[in-house]
Order: structure tokens, then sequence, then C-alpha cells
């Protein structure tokens, strides 16, 4: 199968319509039912694939850095009495477990994305929901702001995964009922059992939808509440958009690279080595400057490619199961940009954007089901956003002093030993999705730890003291780093990946917890364990028998 | 295979020994090898099965109510250079994957229970690591309030499962390390990909144990810290111990019966029926009067009896998914005994380790893997605490009026129409394991409405009115009862299992959490996940493996 490219933009859209109308945005699903991203299924009645999501994505991220005047986010289908059937059933039978978990973190994800464009950007999203949202539909309106639902006696919202097809409402629905939308968990229970969903009146009692409008009406109510909503948004002011332009991917057997960030790829080893290259200039001096690099100013450009690169492998390199990543550069100029910002940041939509992208590139990475070493090298620029690349790995080491006589394999200057820069940014402007920066969850139950290392900010720390403060986990000399880091490779390999994925599930996320860690640690965790059961996924599970005329056979022991 | 039986004594254990020394007690663990409670694995190194388990269970439990001059608790080995190998490994490789999830479930609760002896009731464990602790082994220290550990050069803690088994530590290894003992989450990773272990001083200085000491200091540093913790202990006053005499437990085809619980079973549908019967007579006027009762007090002895009964239908009875929970008799008695007991609460300790085993009780509900539906009918006593048991259910079924005409099947007088009563022990006094009270959960986020009910306390409440409060999910008359009961099983029954165990998981749990609801929600669900796995449980698998000479093969494809 051919790769699956995560680039899109509207011009080649196939699903959905962007359409805008000063401060407010329409994303129209209409899904082309032909248009699946594997052959095997039609996208009836707009059901969706990763094909569709990748275009929900790309169309939400656009919002923001392209339409910066849009304040409210009308999400709606395109077709007569359907809002969306959620995710293609055929798709996820068909597909082996790992394609499903994939696709599915993705999905929460975008999902996620779409309550940080209200939370963070000003951007909220209205669910328009013209017609029966099923499963996968409505829990992408739970994801919005506000759920405008049509009165109509035949439009439903429900949850049928459970029912249908043995399966859990895992995309975020049965957490965002309990936790976002205070549902009461007997209702919850009533929704999440009942195939045929809940009309709009006892949705709108039950605190399922936030408002409810007969069809004559129901164009005008979601207007209504999106001009409302437009008129409550704090997004910042600022320049014209930035339009985001093709990334620049290569891609070969030794692996990809893009202008700012590299990816060498050794299969043998099961090992992929990701390098973040610091800017090549210092920071321009004002955001007018940042504008007019546009969508090649580093910190958006970089961010965009690691962005596109984590899903590359997650989705594409399966068996890669280490990444190693590095950051090579100059740490004065990566803290130079961070400056301008944060000083720009709550003034200026662009700065605000670009930090809260930053903020999801770095969740996207918690969440990712690899292990992940930070290797902190001389000639590194592991300081303030992009310290927080180490931080989010699981284990951070940090060559002790310099590279020792011989420099060819690993530099072709002495840059000096290799130092990290805590900065204003490793404390609260990049939070994990537990709402905790990484050093606080780094040190979890130790404020004063943190407040400790606050005063170390700005001041380049070697590798002893990194190690005496807890910045890293070893620090090995010249002598003994090719070894060690190939014995901790090999080491990783040769543990089985499902046991390493949830073990760094486990504790990647000390601390307080949140919707967004809930799905992640405890809905995701259930619905991976319901999709390996043979009652979903087994040849006579339900899953697999939806659509056939045949009921699912069930194992009626409970575990 | 016989029925698994949670009962013992001292006098029958075979792997441990209770020793009792004024303030002090010790749990030393010597597990018979021979003396596993199925055939097929020897318990060598002092590894446990679900038997030696039932002895620490029973132990933890005695140490509560017979021996209330106890104040500290050093659980040890009897072996030498040995402290406790965990779980046993081929007992895990030859259970069923129903069977591994309720052994780990029942461990994760006793291993609660040492916690909350600690926290509630003034008795705080200690571990004396007295040699290697591996796997289960450190994760039972890792319950303890403190662990000392011997640094005779040899001794270890380890949590090999990941390197070793391809499964995790998760009788709450990985959630106590960085959410308990804030350990680092870089060296939590290490410790936990490192099958040899983590020697005494580096185990000290990485937060794994509180105290080490040398071999000829060892016994001296547990008692001083054992003698400091019972010091601190703020364990209440009172009288004797009460002896905890064998539950009266009466199983036949038809179901089971207590003294004051019955659960009758319907293989056919899938269903069991629990009854709680109420207090026969008034609560008497002091803890005195409750002492003189003994065992056979009412609170106590009824909630000894759906505490074993909870146990023996999750171990025994796992095709029968859905518990139909009633109450049967007098409301002002149940209020009564529940008066005496908050009143004496703090002041006596009988009192307070009632309600505490109580609160343990309903948490061992509240993750019991079965659809719970509470039906609330005329001459029930669902009120205060048993209220709670409603509570707990995934929903309330609520009679609407009167039996009407033919009161056969339903009572042989007329007690008028059902009722609940809300008490104070509704608002706190039995909080769940993520720290709120059962209300606070229902309507997460809405601490107003909470608030409100607690001026409703007291009074009788009929279905209208508690379904306008939403106390209860429905309320169907005379007319429709037996009709909607009956459908609402038999959808249940017709669900898959496993679909419901993760739907119900996530939404019993709103609002925050705690390292208990990440043990039960994110730990517990990722390590079902990963044991159902090829990688862990094929017949390649490495869980299936050890100790055969050859590794396990992995699919290395991350999921």
């Amino acid at each position: 199968m051919a790769p699956v490219d995560f680039g899109t933009d509207p011009g080649r859209y196939r699903h959905l319509r962007l359409e805008i109308d000063g401060e407010i945005a329409r994303i129209v699903i209409e899904a082309d039912e032909q248009g699946g991203i594997a052959p095997g299924y039609e996208l009836k009645l707009n059901s969706y694939d990763l094909g569709v999501d990748i275009e929900l994505h790309d169309a939400i991220q656009r919002l923001r850095f392209s339409h910066p005047q849009v304040r409210a986010v009308v999400l709606t289908s395109g077709l007569d009495k359907v809002f969306c059937a959620g995710a293609n059933i055929r798709m996820l039978a068909q597909a082996g477990h790992a394609q499903k978990v994939n696709f599915c973190k993705f999905t929460n994800e975008t999902r996620n994305a779409i309550e940080e464009a209200g939370a963070d950007s000003g951007q909220a999203y209205l669910a328009a929901v013209n017609g029966n949202a099923a499963g996968g539909g409505y829990e992408l309106a739970l994801a919005c702001d506000e759920i405008i639902m049509v009165d109509d006696g035949s439009a439903s919202v429900s949850l049928p995964e459970v029912p249908l097809l043995a399966v859990l409402p895992g995309t975020g629905g049965l957490t965002r009922l309990v936790d976002k939308r205070n549902v009461r968990k007997d209702l919850a229970d009533v929704v999440a059992t009942r195939s045929e969903g809940v009309r709009a009146k006892t949705a709108l009692e039950w605190g399922l939808v936030d408002a409810i409008a007969p069809p004559s009406k129901f164009g005008q109510t979601v207007l209504d509440r999106a001009q409302a909503a437009a008129a409550r948004s704090r997004r910042a002011p600022g320049g014209p958009g930035i339009e985001l332009t093709p990334l620049d991917r290569q891609v070969s057997d030794e692996g990809l690279r893009y202008p700012n960030v590299t990816a060498g790829i050794d299969r043998a080893a099961g090992l992929v080595t990701i390098t973040v290259h610091g800017p090549r200039t210092e920071a321009p001096a004002s955001m007018a400057g940042a504008r007019e690099q546009g969508a090649a100013f580093w910190p958006l450009a970089a961010t965009r490619e690691l962005d596109d690169l984590i899903l590359w492998l997650r989705t594409n390199e399966t068996e890669l199961g280490t990444w190693l990543i590095k950051t090579s550069g100059d740490a004065a100029a990566v803290l130079g940009h961070e400056r301008l910002l944060a000083g720009a940041a709550g003034q200026d939509w662009l700065a605000g954007e670009i930090r809260h992208f930053a903020k999801r590139t770095l969740r996207r990475l918690d969440v990712t089901s690899r292990s992940l070493f930070a290797l902190i090298e001389p000639g590194s620029c592991f300081a303030g956003p992009l310290l927080e690349l180490a931080l989010a790995c699981d284990r951070q080491f940090m060559l002790n002093g310099q590279w020792n006589g011989d420099l060819a394999p690993h530099a072709s200057t002495d840059p000096g030993p290799a130092t990290i820069v805590l900065s204003a940014a490793n404390f609260g402007a990049f939070p994990m999705s537990n709402g905790l920066s990484r050093l606080a969850s780094r040190f979890p139950g130790d404020p004063g730890r943190v407040a400790k290392l606050e005063q170390q900010a700005g001041r380049p720390v070697e590798a002893g003291e990194a190690l005496d403060l807890g910045l890293v986990t070893f620090a090995p000399d010249d002598l003994d780093w090719d070894d060690e880091i190939r014995i901790a490779c090999e080491e990783r390999a040769s543990l089985s990946p499902d046991a390493l994925t949830g073990m760094e599930a486990n504790l990647r996320f000390a601390g307080q917890e949140t919707p967004q860690t809930k799905i992640f640690g405890r809905l995701t965790a259930w619905q991976n364990w319901v999709f390996t059961r043979p009652n979903a996924s087994g040849p006579k599970g339900a899953l697999r028998r939806y659509g056939t005329g045949q009921a699912g056979v069930f194992d009626r022991n409970r575990a």
C-alpha cells in the first residue's frame, strides 16, 4: 500500500467544503462515497475514514493560520437528514489492529484540535446537527463547543457502537458525555446502549445537545449562535493570514528530509533518528518580520515539518519502535525566536497560533506509541521550546564533556560541550494534555523543585549539572557514549512493542488528569482491549459481522 | 474446578504467619510451594497466587477488626534473601484471560486495602524488604506506607514484567512509582525495563525505597521505624477486638444465601438478583450494644456477606453478566444503625472500621465488571448507606406508586409506595476511589445540585420526585414494571460483555482521578490489552514461554 500522506489543501478536498463568510466559517462535510483512502468500502451517509479526517485536520489548521478573521466555525453536513454516520464500519472491520488504533489516535487528536481552537484561539466550533449523528458522528459534535440539533421528528444523536458493533464510542464519546457535558452516568449508559439513539427534545433534556430548533428555524438558530460565539471570541488581532504552502518532504529508503527536520531510518535496528535543525538566522525584530517570512518562518516551518514527520512515521513506519531525537544548531537563535513569539502572544494571533501549534505537536509526541530517547550532544540546541522535545522523551542521554579525538562521525568542528538551556518556555507555555508543564510532570508532587529550576533559566547547563538537577537520565562521556546508546537501543528493540506501549502510556502522565488524558489513557486503553477481543474482531465478532445480516456471537464470560 | 472460597482464618493459613506484639504486628510471608490454589505450578521464592492473596486479604481485615491495639504492621518474608517474587508466572501463563484479569483485580484491591489501613485506620504498613522483591513482590512493597530495604550487596527491587514477560507491572506498580512515590518517569522507565532491578543504594537515591540498612542493622531499623509509625498512629480507642466468625454461606443451584444477603441466580438469562436485607431490630443505643452483638451486628454482618458475595460471583460466576440489586426491610432501622456509627466514628475504632469496610465494599462494586441495575421497589430500604448501593449501579429503576392488585409475586402485605432516603451518609462518608461521593460523581461539575440534595436528607422520596431530582433513571408504574425490567435485562444480555465492561469502566468515574482510579482505569485497561496480545499470551509469547529456555517471538508493529 502507498504510504499515507497527511498533506492536503482545500483545492484537493474530496469530502469537505470550506466556506468563509466574514467572521464565520463553515466546514461542510459531504463525503465522496467513492473517495475512500483504501479500497473495499464506500463512504455512505457521511461516514469517514482517515482520508476524510486528514481533510478535517487540514481545514482546522488553515482556519487558524490562513483565515485569522474567523471567530466562529460552523461544522455541518451537506447531506439531507444526515449529519455524520461516524467511522466507516467496513473500513474498521477490514483494518488490522495497529491500523485501527492509529486511525483512532489521529481522529482523537483532530477532535482535540477542534476543542483547542475554541479554548486557545477564539475560533469556537458549533456543530449544526442537521440530521442523524451516529457514533463517531455524534462524537465529532461532542468535540465542538456547542451542539445545535434539528428537531424534525426523525433526527437522532446516537452512540450505537456497543449495541451494534461490540466496540466503544472510543473517539472521546464516553468521556465527553460525563466529563465535558456532565451527563449523568445512568443516562449516558442508556444513550450508549440504545442503538436508535435519542431525538431532539430528549437530547436537550439529557444534556446531549445545547439547543434544538425546528427545520424552519434551524439555519437562523445556528447563525444566531455562531454570531454570538464570534462576538464572545477573544481572538487576538494581527495581520493577514499566512498561506500554509506545501511541505518540502523528500522520502527515500534512508529516511525523510525536510528543510528543518531530518529523519534517518535504520530498519534492521528498528530505529529512526530525528534531528530538528535550529534557525539558520537570528529571529526577526518583530512579528512583521516573521510575517514577511510566512510559512518559512522557522518556528512555524520546523513545527509543521515535525508534526508531519510524527504522523508519517506513526502511520507508515510501525516497525520503527524507537525514535532517537536530536537537535542541531544555535540555542541562542532558538531562544530568540521564542522570545519574539512569547512577547507578542496575546496581542498577535500569529504568535499565539505558532505556540499553540507547537503545544499540540508536543502533545502528539506525548501520546506517540514509540520509545523516545533524547540524545543531547555537542552542537545541539535543546533550549526552551526545543528542550520540551527532550523532556517529552522517555529518557534523556546527554554527553558529558566534548567529543574526544575522532570528530569525524559527529561533527566537523568542535562545538564545545553539550548544554541545555531552560527558559520561560519550560514552565507552563507548552502544557501537556494533563494541564501540567513537562517539568511539573517530571517532578510530580514537588513544585518547590520546579520553582528552583526556574532560577536556572537562560543559562547553559552542562551534563554533570543537568544530571544533578534531574533534567537528564544518563550522562556518559565520549568513551562510553556510543556503546551506551547502542545497548539502550538494542535492549529496547528486544522488548515487546505492546508492553512498551502500555508502560510508556502509564509513565508519561504523572499527576492530575483531564478529559484529554482520560481519553488517551482510560478510554483508548479500554478501546484497544475491546478491539482485540474476539467478541468484536473475531470471525464471528459483531464488528466483523456488521452488515452481513448475521449477528455477532459472544463469549459471555465477563473479564 | 471447585469454586474459589474467599473465606479463611489464621488457623488455616498455609502461606502467612500473623504475629502480634503489642502495638506492632508482623505478617510474614512464607509461601508453601506445594500449596497453590490450582495444580500446575509451585509457589517458589514466595511467589503468590490467588490463594496466597486470599490469606493476605484476610490478615489485613483481621488486624483491623480483631487486633485493635495494633498501630503498625511489618510485612516481610520468612525466606532467606527473598522478599517476594510476585505473581507466580506459570500460574499466570496457564490462566485464561478472565482469570488473569479477575486475579489482578482482587490483588489490586488488596493492595489498596493495605494503603487504606494506614490512611484510614492508623495501621500503617512497613515493607521490610529482606531480600529480592521482584515484580508483584516490589509492587506489594509499593503499596505499603514505608519501604525499608536490606543493603547486603545482592538484594534488589525490580519490575521485570516488561523485559521478561512482555506484560506490565499491572498491580499498581507503574502508577505508584510516578504518582505515589514521585519517581521521575525516566528513572521509572529504566527500572521497569531492567530485569535485574536496582540494588539498595541506587534504590534509595531514585526514591524506590525509603530507607536501607545493612543486614546487621536491618531488624532494628525496621523495628525503630515501626515504633515511630505506631507512635504517629491516630487509631481511635475502643474496646477489645471483634472475632470475625466464619460466614454462614449456603450455596445451591438457585443461588447463595447468607443471613442478611441473598442472591438468586437465573443462568438462562445471565442474571443474578442480589437482595440486601435491612436490620431485623433497631440499632443498639451505643457502641457497647454493638460490641455485644459482635460479628452479628447488622452493618458489619451485612457488609461482610455482601463483600463475600461480590467476590464469589466475580470469580465463580463469570457468565452472570447483569446483577439486579435490591434491598428489603426498614429504612428507619438502616438509618438508625448508620447514625450510631457516624456518631461514634473518630472516637471508637469499631465504628470507624465498619464504615471504612462498607466504603471498600462499595468501591469493590464500583470496579466490578458486571452491569449493575438497582431495582427500588415497595418494601425496600434504600436509605443512607444502602442508597449508596443504588447509586453505584449503572441504572436505577424505581417503581412509581404501589403494587397494584396481585401482590403475590412481590410482597405478602402492602408496604406502601417505594421510597428512597438521602442521609448524611450520601454526602461524603463513603467516597468512591476518585475521592468524590457517588452523588458528586453523578452530577459532575454541578456542586450546587448536590448541595440542594443535601437539604432533602432524612425525608422519604417517592419515585416521581426521585426522577425529578435525578436520583433514579426510570420510574415505571406497576403496569410497565415487569416488562421494562425484563426488556432492559434482555437487552443487556444481548450485548458484548467486553464492550459493556469497557463502557461501564469509563462512565462510572466522572470527575477527578486519583492513583486508585488510575490503577483501575488506565493501568488495568492497558494491562488487560497487553494480556490479550500475542506478544504476551500467544503460543510464542513471552509470558507463555517464560521458563522454557526459549525467548518470546514478537510482532514488531507498534500499535
